[in-house]
């Protein structure tokens, strides 16, 4: 096989996407938007959901063992579709494995240090993902003038998996949250530092009121996967519609299909079980 | 070896207590206090937590793996101290496993069997426990003529983990959950069927008022696992102390013990980490 033929058997591979559970399907649904041409395979932990308030080591060891099963799909590229998981074991990750991963770390902080023009910016996640203190260090190296301010907001992810979203108790957490973050930093700028955390956005924009930008990390992310693809010369040029994608979880694989089609307005279909151990 | 020797050794082996993580030491409690000759092996799987919204496929494997560790440490009998562990897997470990087992579901019922007056009973708990109908079947062994009512409170876990016990939101929760169920049922017995639950009972009976009874199968689990080992001459007639208990977790052994000790008022110490898979 010559270089040009490999290099298009590459291109077509599929890319892998992984995250603790439904949470990473607004990452999917950005990739679907922005990369039309590429189909990806989809793994959500639901047996071990959620990853927000584990340990360090325990997300690493997650995290490789979901890798593992992707690579054996044959993906051109992983996506940690997580931000705990991305915070915790992203550099282990890149280490380990042969081909191209990003998390979604990274491209958020990217675009709160582009976002914000004070220069104060908050970030609201679980606690794996706060207490990482890893967005602080991505934007301080962008723009080392930036003041940071983590909030975890645990209660948010079962929230949103309730369906809660448009609710008295949310919007009563939403202010318990974020009110005294706020008006104490001045803050213009906020990262949705939780892939469950876009399902919120309307919300939290509509009580925290004008003049604070929301960055959501899932679209930024597929740009960066975007840039990613081409600089290395791997993007697909095959149109792909939602049937050529592939849905993993490893429980509920009913559960896992009513939320994508009743949250995120996603018609999967076919998701199969993969236990991982 | 003679018999009497051989049943002294038996009897003062261990008890093995099993939960989803931190919930199940609230049974322990009340193994502490009721079998004060009793020491346990407890083993919390944090790494996996929650199990009340995962499936019944995933919920036996997960207990499976968990009473091979314990009987790995030589005990003599299991107590599955998870509602939803006892509504979904304790028929597969009983037919598997060479000792006793008891779950918390079978004395709840028990004990709400006999304090209900009008024979009518709510149940509230995971989507797993309420979903598995079996306080209902339970029940309706002991007395067919009541009727029983059940709630899933998906949210109370997550309310509790966050230490949100006297709180608005949770207050508004519990409105939410059982107010409907009261009025329309007119139950005058309501089950605590979660081991998290009876972390909340205070302020539940507060909310909902006089005139039902709260029923928490923590206390009737250790009164049936006193019968039990009396029953089969298991008991063990050397006192012991806290120290004399074994803690493991999955993930997060510090995480743990503070949330023993701040929560549970037990002052748990040498909790060790041991992973399961």
């Amino acid at each position: 096989m010559d270089t040009k033929n490999a290099n298009a058997e590459l291109r077509n591979l599929p890319i892998g996407v992984f995250d603790s559970g439904v949470g990473g399907l607004t990452v999917a649904r950005e990739i679907f938007r922005n990369l039309p041409n590429e189909k990806i395979i989809y793994f959500g932990d639901t047996a071990r959901v959620p990853y927000g308030n584990k340990s360090k080591e325990t997300i690493i060891r997650y995290s490789r063992q979901i890798s593992k099963f992707l690579l054996s799909q044959n993906v051109k590229a992983i996506v940690i579709a997580c931000n705990t998981a991305s915070a915790l074991a992203l550099n282990e990750l890149k280490e380990e494995v042969d081909v191209p991963v990003i998390g979604v770390v990274e491209p958020g902080a990217r675009a709160a240090a582009a976002a914000t023009k004070n220069g104060r910016i908050g970030v609201i996640g679980t606690e794996g993902t706060i207490n990482s203190g890893l967005y602080t260090e991505f934007i301080k190296k962008i723009r080392p003038d930036c003041e940071i301010f983590g909030q975890p907001c645990p209660l948010f992810v079962s929230l949103v998996e309730e369906g809660m979203i448009d609710d008295e108790v949310t919007i009563t957490m939403i202010h318990r949250y974020l009110d005294k973050m706020i008006e104490e930093n001045n803050i213009d700028a906020l990262i949705l530092g939780c892939t469950h955390y876009p399902l919120l956005r309307t919300i939290i924009a509509r009580e925290i009121g004008d003049g604070i930008t929301l960055v959501n990390p899932a679209y930024e992310t597929a740009q960066a996967l975007k840039g990613l693809l081409s600089h290395r010369g791997l993007e697909s040029s095959t149109p792909c519609t939602l049937a050529d994608h592939s849905f993993f979880v490893s429980d509920g694989a009913m559960k896992f299909q009513q939320f994508a089609s009743s949250v995120l307005e996603l018609d999967i279909q076919n998701t199969k079980l993969k236990i991982l151990e």
